[in-house]
């Protein structure tokens, strides 16, 4: 079927949308990345520093918002189209408040100051490292219209969910056995971390509807 | 202006939209009130049956996301017609989160069983009572396109924030003294009502921006 607004100026108008998108994703994995990086390594100023990308997230995001309603406004998308601008809105949401979820991490790592951890480096740390890379490949997978690598991104959610279990279950016992206030703080980045892979598990789930036009979520289905 | 697709049908669907957010976001406040009733009354077959309110949340959200596509897809809503469907779209993903942290709070008074953690009642029952009417107000603001009320719902947050420290230190506290593991859980009941309250000021801030075309989220204005 041929589309009736395909010309030269739309597709510019689509193409620039996925690189600003890009472009907010990645800032928002350097947020993770520094936010971890600031706790494994003690580092109260990187933890401040995270702030600062915060705000250029936030933009990003009210300028894709209203990138998006510039085109449904303008333009008649259709079908895949529609459902890429209409994920694209609703995936900025997601992404923001990501970087938010970092900001926390680097709330915490300042109340830690300069309590050793160490213990829970290790798990929390993979935790991070699987949390990125599913946020990585979710939107990979959106912006290449990916169903096969956003199914990925779903399954590897459990492989966080069995690490959260993991570091709570420790954490407890340190809790209770030595620091109460510190391993709550512990506790907290690995519940932030958890949330981040559920954020990349839905923007995984909506590129997998964006892509079949099946949804698959709350289906259960899983592969 | 006239509206080049204004009938009537066109009138009835977005009638229906309304109607089924607002039934949506019903669902959603019942989960709230019964998990945070399940808490104070001990009552774990409460909490469980919060689990059967969740499959229907998440029929909705389908349903109303499909909903918001077809009209998009077969009208072309303009301006405020255009920013009511698009936040429509992210708000549902909203509720049917909330409704997510509505069966977490189920989980925790499952663990908590009949350990009687009576003297946070007051003060979590006050933070509950504040974000359930924040998401009840951020959701009339959106359909009525009130950005008044709007607004007030957003002042509403450091109500929360508030209640949450209190709760926050006094638990800390009873961690320390008195058990870990169920102190742990009524802070993570504590954590995930100030999280809800999050929820609504999103959406309350997005209706703002819906109403006045103008964007106060991260603008740090709030009157």
């Amino acid at each position: 079927m041929k589309h009736p607004h395909i010309d030269r100026e739309y597709d510019n108008e689509l193409k620039e949308l996925r690189q600003e998108i890009m472009v907010m994703a990645g800032e928002v994995k350097k947020m993770i990345a520094r936010a971890v990086q600031s706790f494994i390594s003690m580092d109260t100023s990187l933890a401040n520093g995270v702030t600062a990308l915060e705000y250029r997230v936030n933009q990003y995001e009210m300028d894709i918002d209203e990138r998006c309603l510039s085109i449904l406004a303008r333009r008649q998308p259709m079908a895949s189209d529609l459902r890429f601008i209409t994920l694209g809105l609703k995936m900025v949401t997601d992404l923001e408040r990501i970087g938010d979820e970092a900001v926390n991490i680097c709330e915490r790592v300042i109340d830690i100051g300069s309590h050793s951890l160490a213990n829970f480096y290790p798990l929390i740390s993979q935790m991070a490292e699987i949390a990125q890379s599913m946020i990585h490949d979710a939107i990979t997978a959106f912006i290449e219209k990916d169903a096969k690598l956003a199914k990925k991104v779903v399954t590897r959610d459990d492989e966080v969910d069995a690490l959260y279990v993991e570091v709570i279950n420790k954490l407890v016992d340190y809790m209770v056995k030595e620091n109460v206030k510190q391993g709550f703080n512990a506790l907290s980045i690995a519940k932030v971390l958890e949330r981040m892979a559920d954020h990349g598990t839905n923007i995984a789930e909506q590129v997998i509807f964006m892509v079949k036009g099946k949804d698959i979520r709350h289906s259960g289905e899983s592969s």
